[in-house]
């Protein structure tokens, strides 16, 4: 079933996206080597793989000293070509490979999206001493997996969709927390537009189609907009002060009566597949 | 067939915008009266209704004078409950209202996104002067036409839309210009993880999916993350400068070798209206 050579995939952790790249792994026919210190792992594992569905406890040991010191007994205790992968969104492997002795130059950061059984995107993050061929074999691995990684060549804070959706976000906490347009709307205003489209080509090819083919002429008609945009945005910037939080905290908390959050989870993860399928199926990738 | 009692429209300019809105209007069983000073526009305008397919010329007449005079015209010589908007994305409507002398309190934005006659999101903007009436006269009948109007409360440069898009493309316009990732790649992130996510739930929604219901607890834990992330985005800035223009097109044009823009274009508004169909029946608005 799966087209790499890899057979057999280690997993460290069985938190929300641990458990999910188990689902995935095991779901691709491969053999999949689990550890978790938590004595409660198996059991909640055993019913995450029932459910297919993530729970929604953040992934537990993201502290530095903590990976520096695992990802030195694993390098110790690896066969020399397994790749060693990282999902971390936070922290660069550069961080964390002081301590290996061996063979660091296999190890990257293979960033995915909630919940990975489902979104297809791995970032690919080597550091600056990760050697090409190991970056290769991680994306044909992940390839092989019907996933779409991307090599992001640089290990800037956030990588590239963080840093993207970051700064979207900034932008909309400050429209919502100065009441410029309330928070369902704001969310409709991606849900019937934006998002629609970005669900289908990605920002760049969008703005190209917009004008005929050309992001050259794009660039031209709507750079002067953007940097006026732009001056105002910074004028009216979010800075996570007190009172920008509770107002904005306030107006979110209107649409999230709203929401039944479970049946709204089951309903978005059941959609997505279905995007996919219709992308698939339409022609695109 | 229309909830609305508007039954007839008037339509000035036949261009991208004007054009795709006569579509869906006739499309909807109204009468539709069109003026363009264009003596080509009435052949252009059936190719276009025969086609259902926007051409690629940008719309005519963004000119403040030119809309200042149209807009005191149409104040004289309309009834003086009609509602007049303009899908201007760039001049709000207090700008041009200067010599409306009659009732400059029914005029709005109602601006929509391409290709109107399929995005179902329209944005209106009031000006400080148009009185609610008219507004929720503008809602109804937008909602009459299947479409998602929103409200934006304050006349801020590129409204909401733009201004979200904008802030995301800056970003993504540095990374691919400094070579931190590929043009193709960068389009990836967002159609294989973001956009997918952001057509079927908006960012808010999103954020708080991602804390189990709790927009105020994400905020919490992603806030100190996403304010170091905008601290590099600070320090790498796209100032569309000459030198980081010709970087960013030349990488660009490279993913723009690979498309077929005719095709795309009409794979994308096939596959837009698969989606919303899809998005319906998943229970989605």
């Amino acid at each position: 079933m799966s087209l790499s050579a890899i057979k057999t995939v280690g997993v460290i952790g069985t938190g929300v996206i641990g458990s999910s790249w188990i689902a995935l792994f095991l779901s691709k026919g491969l053999r999949v080597i689990v550890t978790d210190p938590n004595p409660e792992a198996p059991e909640k594992l055993s019913k995450f793989l029932a459910d297919v569905w993530p729970s929604l406890e953040r992934n537990g040991p993201e502290r530095l000293e903590f990976k520096r010191k695992l990802f030195a007994r694993l390098d110790q205790r690896t066969p020399a070509d397994t790749v060693i992968c990282s999902s971390s969104s936070g922290i660069p492997s550069s961080q964390f490979i002081s301590e290996c002795q061996r063979h660091p130059e296999r190890i990257l950061i293979g960033h995915p999206f909630n919940p990975p059984h489902v979104v297809p995107l791995v970032e690919v993050v080597p550091h600056p001493g990760t050697e090409p061929k190991h970056v290769m074999k991680a994306m044909e691995f992940y390839r092989s997996l019907g996933r779409e990684p991307v090599l992001v060549a640089e290990e800037c804070p956030g990588f590239v969709g963080n840093r993207l959706q970051g700064a979207l976000l900034c932008e909309a906490y400050s429209l919502v927390s100065r009441g410029v347009i309330s928070a369902s709307d704001l969310d409709l205003v991606m849900t019937s537009a934006l998002g629609l489209r970005w669900a289908l080509t990605g920002p760049l090819t969008t703005n190209s189609l917009g004008a005929g083919g050309s992001f050259h002429a794009l660039l031209k008609h709507l750079g002067p907009a953007m940097v006026e945009w732009r001056e105002d945005m910074d004028k009216h910037r979010f800075n996570f002060k007190a009172n920008e939080v509770a107002s904005l905290v306030e107006r979110v908390e209107k649409l999230e009566e709203t929401l039944d959050v479970r049946d709204l989870q089951r309903k978005r993860d059941a959609a997505l597949i279905e995007l996919l399928k219709m992308k698939a199926q339409a022609g695109f990738h």
